[in-house]
């Protein structure tokens, strides 16, 4: 196992040799360093090819050993014959790091093996720590060090990730943009000859920075040392973890993916959950997961408050809890007598409340605080908060007449919205999180979804979808739950 | 049972008296006329209210009685004291088919089951056939009439919907414009006092127009005409229903929504399954099932085979797949020795065919028509088809030196690559799902989503996940063995 204090000096270097860029499998190289240069890494990169004088700009030195002073790490995109011969260079340089991008070793079959084999040993001789080989990079919000093969600029956060394929990885930064979860740090574990998910797992453990972990794992060498560290880093704080490999087909893909990895050690969920791990069984899970655990507290239980500005919502949204084993407790006599003040006189008086066409925002940010003050409930879901689609279907309009806007009046606060300006409901929301410390899940039910702006803005979380506001939530109540049973 | 040559009179009508705009309640019958007006609804649209001489810039009638000529469909906003007394009158003028959008009847308490029994009563007796009461509007394609309370301009296209839930069917049509899903018609059936799912689902089984049918079903008060319908109607198109209520948590919601429905006839989706539906579980998989079928032929079987830009996602479909019940059959000594000319000798030589890293476009087409023209499977998933993140990313950047554009070189097809010019990968998809009549799924995994753009030039079927595609294609698989089962 590495030392944490280490590995910080790979994710947050001050001096990083670019070994390769311009060379001919070095054309991703160029692309890394690209996106390294745009996103403004707070370090010095140095590019290093024998050919060049300089590449985008930067001097180029024709070695390793001309580069002047310490260098933190190598990140090296040269053709797969040329990078064990780098081993040594960079081990009398004194490197402690290297990033092998290139491709071509132990997934690439028998050959690929043993000069991985070769490779890891000649690193551990030099002293050198090894990112992959066949990586896609890493990522650092702290550095801004965007060390990436493809071109992406994920959001800053807290989420933290390690992964065992390199394009699940980074493509779930890009949905991340999209679903605006910010990453803290990221690691593509390529083929892990040396460095493996249980180093990346105990460094986030113990990174402060980091808030949630997320991982998309294969399969685990060593898994006697990867579980204690699982149950050390889940007490910390949440890790959810999407298992590729669950199955026959599944782990025979896996097999020719991760190569060795994948039949070493046959995971076991029951292991995982034992360790305290959250289980993401789709993609898009994981996302959401990361969202909600990065951005809200926990729940103290299973019991949910839900109120829905439509009556059909309302109902998905109950099956969804009940078949997720999340509980929507009756509403007591007191709650019922404060909202018979708010809706007209033939509300449902159940939970889900039923807003019954109350388009408005006060009985909206109302009923969401009654919920969310009530100890009945430990979770509220918000159906329709943040409900403006009357302002934006209208601002693509030309035909708004004067006639039809003084008709809309009766929409009130809805209509006088601006999508620049502050939602009142969504920055209740945001507020009233922080006061009772339950999470609040606005689930917009349209297509103005809108994430970004909402989460820019109040940073709350929504969902367009009632069912993954529960699929989430259940898995945070799981997690609420193993914390709270130790 | 009403006569389906009627209905077709109530989603096509050519003249069309709107009741009660600008009224109280009638606040909504502006918005709605202002959606039939903005549509550019095909027939005439006639406001009717005493109190005003014109409406929108249309000629206002005081009385139903005072508009000259035929009327085929009355739209009713007005507060629902006044609706009763409107049956007399629209009976008078022989206007066969009402909407009672105003709400406050049976949903609202025993008071109001009582006036919508009498409302049925009247309308009964005055040859009117009634939509509603409490319905959200009715939605049809051909003529262009846009009768609907939320202002969304659904895309046209060939899904039929009715649903028992205002704010979901409309919110539906809502996804379907980011899902690129377009209906040919749709009902809020509302309370169904009158005129039921039954009634709209033998329409839509007989409507030409039609080529899937959705629904979102809370209860069915007469399930042993419901279901012999659907067992008619699912012979000839695929019917996906979402079934509201399924738990007891959500039947209780259920019942203080739609009222007695949803109690008195408890749907048995094991029946529904006989009768050859398709249960979408969530409301996702409910717009991603009108996207597949509305789009792409049935698969004639279970066998998927899989091409995949990165080895992760290949080995999370390979897991969904069979999770689904589906088969990634092994590939054939001749694929393999026809893929070994476009991949890198370490391709994995299965299912799925990992692309390694190959980035440009013609591996890709020519392995997916590998897939495609191979009876050893009925459908394909190509992940990562359609993938052009370079030149997204880039395009928002000012840092786009030369010497970075030479290097992306490599890239070739991929980087020339313009977001307004046609993509080969998806043109070809298209053409060869035409061609081979198999589904070819293309998944994205990444932000460059863009189901629109996909939609509109190439007519292909697009998800952001594999997990996605694969749930969609259970269905498919589903209904297609249920026909070839009849």
């Amino acid at each position: 196992m590495i030392n944490n204090l280490d590995l910080d000096r790979l994710f947050n270097p001050k001096r990083v040799a670019m070994i390769g860029a311009s060379a001919n499998f070095g054309k991703w190289g160029n692309i890394i360093l690209f996106n390294i240069l745009k996103a403004g890494f707070k370090g010095e990169i140095v590019p290093v090819n024998p050919k060049k004088k300089s590449i985008l700009g930067l001097d180029c030195y024709a070695s390793v050993g001309d580069i002047p002073g310490e260098i933190d790490l190598a990140i090296i995109t040269t053709p797969s014959k040329f990078v064990l011969s780098m081993m040594d260079e960079i081990g009398a340089k004194k490197i402690p790091f290297a990033i092998v991008v290139t491709a071509n070793f132990s997934e690439a079959g028998e050959v690929g093996k043993a000069e991985e084999v070769e490779l890891v040993a000649s690193a551990k001789k030099n002293g050198i720590r090894l990112v992959g080989p066949n990586t896609m990079g890493i990522f650092s919000s702290k550095s801004c060090l965007h060390a990436l093969m493809p071109m992406l600029m994920p959001l800053h956060g807290t989420v933290s990730m390690f992964s065992q394929s390199g394009n699940v990885g980074v493509q779930m930064m890009d949905y991340g943009q999209n679903e605006n979860v910010g990453f803290e740090k990221f690691v593509s574990s390529g083929n892990e000859g040396d460095l493996s998910c249980n180093d990346y797992l105990n460094y986030f453990a113990h990174d402060k920075n980091t808030k949630v972990i997320i991982g998309y794992i294969e399969g685990i060498e060593d898994g006697s040392t990867f579980l204690p560290i699982a149950k050390m880093a889940s007490r910390k704080k949440p890790i959810i973890i999407m298992k590729g490999g669950r199955t026959r087909t599944g782990s025979k893909a896996a097999a020719s993916h991760t190569g060795s990895m994948a039949g070493s050690f046959k995971i076991n969920l029951a292991a995982f959950r034992q360790a305290g791990i959250i289980e993401a069984h789709t993609s898009l899970e994981l996302i959401d997961c990361a969202k909600a655990f990065s951005h809200y507290p926990i729940p103290k239980g299973n019991r949910v408050g839900i109120v829905t500005r439509g009556g059909g919502w309302g109902v998905i949204a109950a099956d969804s809890c009940e078949e997720a084993g999340l509980e929507v407790p009756e509403l007591p006599a007191d709650i019922i007598k404060e909202i018979d003040k708010l809706l007209p006189d033939y509300w449902n008086r159940g939970n889900p409340i039923d807003m019954v066409a109350t388009i408005s925002h006060d009985p909206m940010t109302q009923i969401i605080r009654l919920l969310a003050e009530w100890d009945g409930v430990d979770s509220v879901i918000a159906l329709g908060a943040g409900f403006r689609s009357f302002k934006i279907q209208h601002s693509s309009t030309t035909q708004f007449s004067k006639e039809v806007q003084e008709s809309l009046d009766f929409l009130g606060d809805l209509r006088k919205q601006d999508a620049d300006k502050p939602d009142p409901v969504l920055q209740y929301i945001s507020d009233l999180v922080k006061e009772t410390k339950k999470p609040i899940f606005s689930v917009s039910t349209g297509s103005d979804y809108a994430h970004k702006h909402y989460f820019e803005n109040y940073e709350i979380v929504s969902y367009p979808t009632p069912e993954r506001a529960v699929r989430v939530l259940k898995h945070m109540c799981e997690y609420g739950c193993y914390i709270s049973s130790l």
